[in-house]
C-alpha cells in the first residue's frame, strides 16, 4: 500500500515523536520548536516515494525518513547560532529564544540520539551514511566561511558547498534506497545520483531566487551577496564583467564585508542585466531541471513515480517564496 | 606487553592523527587547537590500563581511546561556545580565536567523524556507548542551564549533572571493557561502575577546589557560584544554614544574576567556614576516594592496576590547579 504525501509526514511526525523523547522540559520546548519550524518533510517525502519507485519498503522506511528530518534539525540548530541570522522565515529563531548554549546542546542531543536509534535498526550502512552526510554538510559549511568575501571562489567550490549543504541529506535519502535494493556501491549508485542532483537543483534554484525574485529583494535585498557567498549567479557575471566592473564588483564587496552592510546592490543588478545573467541562471535551472524529469521517468513504479513528480511540480509553483528546501529551512 | 603511560599517550595521538585527517585549513587549525589543548589524555590512559587490568586488550583498544578524546575534544568545542568562557587555561579560547561558528562546525565534523570510524570498527555495542554518553553529556549540561541561580535544585539534580558531564566519559571507558569481556549489560558491569564513581570523584574535587582551593580563589574568586551553578558545598550550606542565612545567600545569588558579577561571596565563605564546609566536602571525597582504591585493587591483573593508582596519585597531587580531569579540561 501506498501512502498518501499527508499520511507520510503523520507517519514521520509520529515516529519523530517516538524516537525523541527527551525528558527535560527545556529540551522537549526546543524540540517542539525546531520540528514544528521544519517545515515540510521534503526529506522523507523523497526517500518514501523512491523507495517506492524502486520497489522497496522495508519495514523502518518511515523511521529512517524521520531519522533524517531529526539530523536535518540537528543542523538547522547548529546553524541558528552559527550564521547568527536573526530570523528565519520572519519567525525569531531558536539561538534568540532559547540561547545560543541551550541550541548547541539540543542539536547535539538531536543528532546523538538519532544516531543512537539508527544504530539499533542493526544496519552498518546507514550509519555509514548518516555520519557521511555530517561531515560531507560541515565540510561545506567551513568551506563557506573560509571562502566568504573571497571573489577567487572557484567554480568548484561552490559545487562543493551546495552539494554538502544542501544535496548532501538528499544524496543520503538516495543512498539509503540504495542499500536497501542491495547495492553495495550505494554511494555512486543511480538513487544517490537522483538525490545529488535534486538536492543540487534546490540550492540552484534558491541561490537564483536570492538575486532574481522580486519579492524576496524587496524584503531582504541580496542575502547572499551581503553575507559575503559567492553563488552561482554572481560566479556568471564574474566570468562576463571587464575589468573595470570587476574593480568596482570587488570595492562594493569590500564595503559590505567592511560595514556589514550591503553596499552597492543596485549597481550589481544592473550589471546583471547588462549581461544577462538572469537568463543564463535560468538557462541553467531548465537544464537541469530537464534533467532531472528524465532521470525521475526511468524509475521503475509508476505510481510513486508519478507522487514525486507531483510534489516537484508543487515546489517548483512556490517560486517566489524561499524554498522549503534549502539548507536554512 | 604493557605500554608506558607515555607510549600510550604516543600511540593515541598517532591514532587520534589518522582518524582525523581532514582537507580544509580551517578545519585542520581547529582541530591542531583543540587536541593539543586537550591536556593529558585521561580517558585513554583510563581505558587503556583498565583493559589490560581486565586481562582483554583487543587491537582496537588504542583506537577507542583516541575516539574517547576525539569526543572529548568535540564537546569541549561545544562548551567553549556554551558558556561564554573567557578562557580555558588561561589560553584564548577557540571561539574567541576562530568564531562561533566555526567552533560549532568543527565540532559537529569531530564528532560524526569520530562515529563514522566507531562505526567501522564492526561492533555496535561501542557505538551505543558513544552515543548513549553524548545523550548523557548533552542532557547534564541542559540540565545545568535549566537550573541556574536555582537555590531549589537538589542533590539528585546534582548527582544526574556531575555524572552526565564529567562521569559520562568515564563510564563509557568501563563499559567499553566490559563490552571487551563479552558482559551483556554492559553499563551495570564493575568497570562502567568504577569509571562512573572515578567521573563523579574528579568532578567533585573540582567543585570542592572551586570554593577552598585559595590558589584559584585569589585568580577566580567562586566561579561555580558567580555562574548560577549549585555544587556540593552550597547544598552543604544550604542544608546547614539558618532561615535567615539562607535569605542572605538568596539575596547574594539574585544581585549576582542580576549584575552577572560575583556578590557577597566573601560572606558565602564565612558561612561555610561557620558551618565546617569545607571538612564536611572534604570527607566526603575522603570517603570516595577510599572506596575508589578499594574498587580498584580488586582489578585482576596487578601491573596495569599499579599503573592506574599511580596515574590516580599524580592527579591528586595537582591538588591547587584546576584539575586536568572536568569537563571544562
Amino acid at each position: 500500500m501506498l501512502y498518501s504525501p499527508q499520511r507520510v509526514v503523520r507517519e514521520t511526525d509520529k515516529a519523530i515523536a517516538g524516537i525523541l523523547g527527551g525528558e527535560l522540559r527545556l529540551l522537549r520546548k526546543i524540540q517542539a520548536f525546531v520540528i514544528a519550524s521544519g517545515g515540510k518533510r521534503i526529506r522523507p517525502l523523497f526517500l518514501y516515494y523512491l523507495a517506492h519507485a524502486c520497489g522497496v519498503a522495508p519495514k523502518e522506511l518511515i523511521e529512517l525518513g524521520a531519522l533524517l528530518e531529526i539530523l536535518h534539525a540537528a543542523s538547522l540548530l547548529h546553524d541558528d547560532v552559527v550564521d547568527g541570522a536573526e530570523e528565519r522565515r520572519a519567525r525569531p529563531t531558536a539561538a534568540k529564544i532559547f540561547g545560543n548554549k541551550e541550541v548547541v546542546l539540543a542539536g547535539d542531543h538531536l543528532l546523538a540520539t538519532g544516531l543512537r536509534r539508527l544504530n539499533q535498526l542493526g544496519n552498518p550502512q546507514y550509519l555509514e551514511i548518516f555520519t557521511h552526510a555530517v561531515i560531507e554538510l560541515t565540510t561545506a559549511e567551513l568551506l563557506q566561511l573560509q571562502l566568504r568575501f573571497d571573489l577567487k571562489t572557484r567554480e568548484k567550490d561552490y559545487a562543493r558547498i551546495i552539494d554538502g549543504k544542501t544535496a548532501s541529506l538528499f544524496c543520503a535519502a538516495g543512498a539509503l534506497v540504495a542499500v536497501m535494493r542491495g547495492e553495495r556501491d550505494f554511494y555512486r549508485s543511480e538513487t544517490a545520483g537522483l538525490g545529488l542532483l535534486l538536492g543540487r537543483f534546490f540550492q540552484l534554484r534558491d541561490d537564483h531566487l536570492d538575486y532574481f525574485d522580486p519579492v524576496r529583494l524587496k524584503k531582504q535585498g541580496l542575502q547572499d551577496f551581503t553575507n559575503g557567498t559567492v553563488t552561482a549567479p554572481l560566479l556568471l557575471l564574474l566570468q562576463s564583467a571587464s575589468r573595470s566592473e570587476l574593480r568596482e564588483i570587488r570595492a562594493a564587496w569590500q564595503a559590505t564585508a567592511r560595514t556589514g552592510k550591503a553596499a552597492g546592490t543596485s549597481h550589481i543588478l544592473s550589471l546583471m542585466e547588462k549581461y544577462g545573467i538572469r537568463e543564463k541562471s535560468e538557462n541553467q535551472l531548465e537544464h537541469m531541471q530537464q534533467e532531472l524529469l528524465a532521470r525521475i521517468a526511468k524509475l521503475p513504479e509508476e505510481r510513486p513515480r508519478q507522487v514525486i513528480l507531483q510534489e516537484f511540480q508543487k515546489i517548483l509553483a512556490m517560486g517566489t517564496k524561499k524554498s522549503a528546501l534549502s539548507n536554512t529551512t
